[in-house]
């Protein structure tokens, strides 16, 4: 069985072996040791560095390419690489390095009887495939955590990037060269769709496949395989404003969370107003609201305090407009909001803006979300924000257990929040309060 | 939306409202403290010892159905209730409550900024569907293990045990009337294969499954539902049997780890034995292996030394017997018996014996499995005997992360054990070694 190297884009002749081999290069990479993989990370940071010219020369050919396709000015730019954009992804390797190996990490150590030690202890997944569009500086942030966790991965990026992805590939071969321990066919590049829908069907090769992009991809990959599927098709996120809430605050949050980046999955969909507050916030957020371009729709009892704007239908409550419209609903207390979330919400990111604190403690248990905030942005929700150091995508999903699952399996974690009223807004831009990321 | 009582047995007619009543009583359960969940955990214990005969008459009625049905001795005996099977069901609850809440654990809190605090929690999972077979001592495992971790649980169990199981779904009415703390419908037993068909189809409610039964009740379920599936097909376990072994610890484990309970998961199905040792293990092995009412199957290169077995084909590598066969495979170094439990095993669990400490960390870091032994039976895999309290099941998956998934996320663990030629059968039956599990 003859392989590609692992720049190239294997036909969909051959994807069995391509995936098998990723498989095999996954048993190696498992055993790798830390030092091996900061090593190899150093290496790519410095090739990547030494390599902007490459790889800004062939990002030209896909924006040339883009530029005669006449894309959109976002798709553009997204597209786009330049050399500030390199230098922060050669940063983002090296503050890799620095981080704990995630594998090898001691959970816990029991004594079963004299001189019979169990050990629960972190390893790596396996071959993992990841499909993303579009941005090509995707590439180098997976591969870099990919190498660190001790995976091999298949790749499949948008066709606008081609020419630039195939440059961080060609970069790869040289990253191998230099890193010899690593094994061959840890990192390949998928050609066409045929073969991510070819991929779909190997379970004993593919452990987990990462889909990045529409809930549209996301969706159909879900319904297309048996192979895990870590990722989310929707981010319906709402926000519960509660009477016990700072109202300026409240308009600041929820301004924040709809237009600071409102294609984002985290961004708010739904706005829920108490009715003790409904008279006093909404007419003000109202005016906030349509001063920053958002478009509003709302339930019956808000179109009495707002007679000005579009009635929302039920289909509004399950819609994630990904763009500057926001639905609002009134309801009559905290727990009919828990309740609207728990039914209407995709379990992504779901905050309350309030101070009572027994309130606030309720709502945050009662959510059942992947994460879950008291006075703060729903943009919040990101691994960089997190102090994750990277993010390979969110997941929604709750499976998590391996071998004997007793209680502990039982239980996945939630990401808990609280705030003051903190927004996005002011950790990002030229003028950006840094984060403090210190462990307490 | 009328609902019936939570012991009764719902109709293929109403399952969609039973799920959705199950998924609402999560919500409430998710939000038990610790003690409420604890006191619960003591009237049950309480409840059941107080309605032993009620069960026991009970079961009588299923036994004399199992015996006009002329029923196999085995299924006779697993599905018999006596006096000390439900004390030692009351005491498994009581030592329940001893354990910690497995819920509301800090994972991790960091502050991203000044009042800005970010929290890792654990939370129960949701609405559990677990789908078993004739033990009817398995309803109040679940039971109590739902109770403790603040899941919901929608129950199938075996025809064979229709009136014990509805007896104790009689004895959790009692149970909710006594602690009115309790969600109605947390625990519903379903009714008929049809309505197990049916709930693989409403994803919106149940948010994980988990079989225990035959392969091929596992792969049917995996094959028709989009839900989770926590459990295992395959327990195709591997021993490995290095020349630096200790034989006479070698022959001992080997035939522990296949006749100390057939047709369990975790059961040995191959044994792989080194060449260089072959010709001095395999001999004495044989012997007290035949001795022990096994039958054994080999390679060509066994059937060089064990000239009276029968040989094994290439499907024998991939079967799980459940009975007393074993194959044999003569493999030529550690990496090919690596290779071989990679490529044919069902990564459950696979031992290896030796001496040689490089040797067994290697065998323990390249194995791709849930648990790897080193020097212990592989019938160790069990809940109980790994001191997690009791098992619902056991995993081969790997999925299990939720929200922002970074480095972390790209992980997961596997259990290593380190013993020095222990077996199981020291710690079964009347003369037992109690087990430590001392954390260290």
């Amino acid at each position: 069985m003859s392989l590609p190297p692992s720049s190239s884009t294997p036909s969909a002749l051959n994807i069995e072996s391509t995936l098998q081999a990723g498989k095999t290069a996954f048993l190696g990479m498992a055993t790798l040791s830390t030092a091996q993989k900061n090593e190899a990370l150093a290496q790519f940071a410095e090739i990547i560095a030494q390599h902007a010219d490459l790889l800004l020369a062939e990002n030209q050919k896909d924006i040339a390419q883009a530029e005669a396709d006449a894309l959109t000015p976002s798709l553009y730019q997204r597209l786009k690489l330049d050399a500030g954009k390199i230098a922060q992804l050669v940063q983002g390797i090296r503050d890799l390095i620095q981080l704990p190996d995630p594998a090898g990490q001691v959970l816990g150590r029991t004594q079963l009887d004299d001189g019979l030690i169990l050990e629960k202890i972190t390893v790596p997944l396996g071959l993992i495939g990841i499909i993303f569009e579009s941005r090509p500086d995707v590439i180098p942030q997976i591969l870099s955590l990919i190498l660190k966790s001790g995976n091999a991965v298949v790749l499949k990026g948008g066709r606008e990037a081609t020419q630039t992805n195939q440059a961080f590939m060609q970069l790869v071969d040289k990253l191998n060269a230099a890193c010899p321990w690593l094994p061959p066919h840890w990192a390949t590049l998928l050609d066409g769709r045929e073969a991510v829908q070819q991929m779909l069907h190997y379970p004993q090769f593919v452990d987990l496949i990462i889909p990045r992009g529409s809930n549209q991809l996301v969706q159909s990959i879900m319904s297309n395989t048996k192979i895990p599927v870590l990722g989310h098709a929707d981010g319906v996120c709402h926000l519960y404003v509660h009477p016990s809430v700072k109202l300026d605050q409240a308009v600041a949050v929820a301004v924040d969370a709809k237009i600071q980046y409102p294609s984002a999955c985290n961004a708010l969909e739904t706005l829920l107003v108490d009715k003790a507050i409904a008279s006093s916030f909404l007419p003000r957020f109202a005016q906030e609201a349509q001063a920053a371009g958002i478009t509003l729709r709302g339930c019956k009892d808000t179109l009495l305090l707002l007679p000005q704007i579009d009635p929302a239908s039920d289909a509004d409550w399950r819609t994630e407009y990904g763009d500057l419209t926001l639905s609002i609903k009134v309801v009559p207390s905290l727990d009919a909001a828990i309740q609207h979330i728990n039914q209407y919400g995709s379990h992504h990111t779901d905050a309350i803006l309030a101070q009572d604190p027994a309130v606030l403690e309720h709502f945050l248990n009662a959510v059942d979300s992947a994460c879950v905030f008291a006075n703060a942005s729903t943009r919040f929700a990101d691994g960089f924000r997190f102090g994750l150091g990277a993010e390979i995508g969110i997941s929604t999903a709750k499976t998590h257990a391996r071998g004997p699952v007793g209680l502990e399996g039982l239980v996945i974690y939630k990401y808990k929040l609280r705030g003051q009223g903190h927004i996005v807004a002011d950790y990002v831009g030229t003028t950006a309060k840094p984060f403090q990321h210190q462990a307490l």
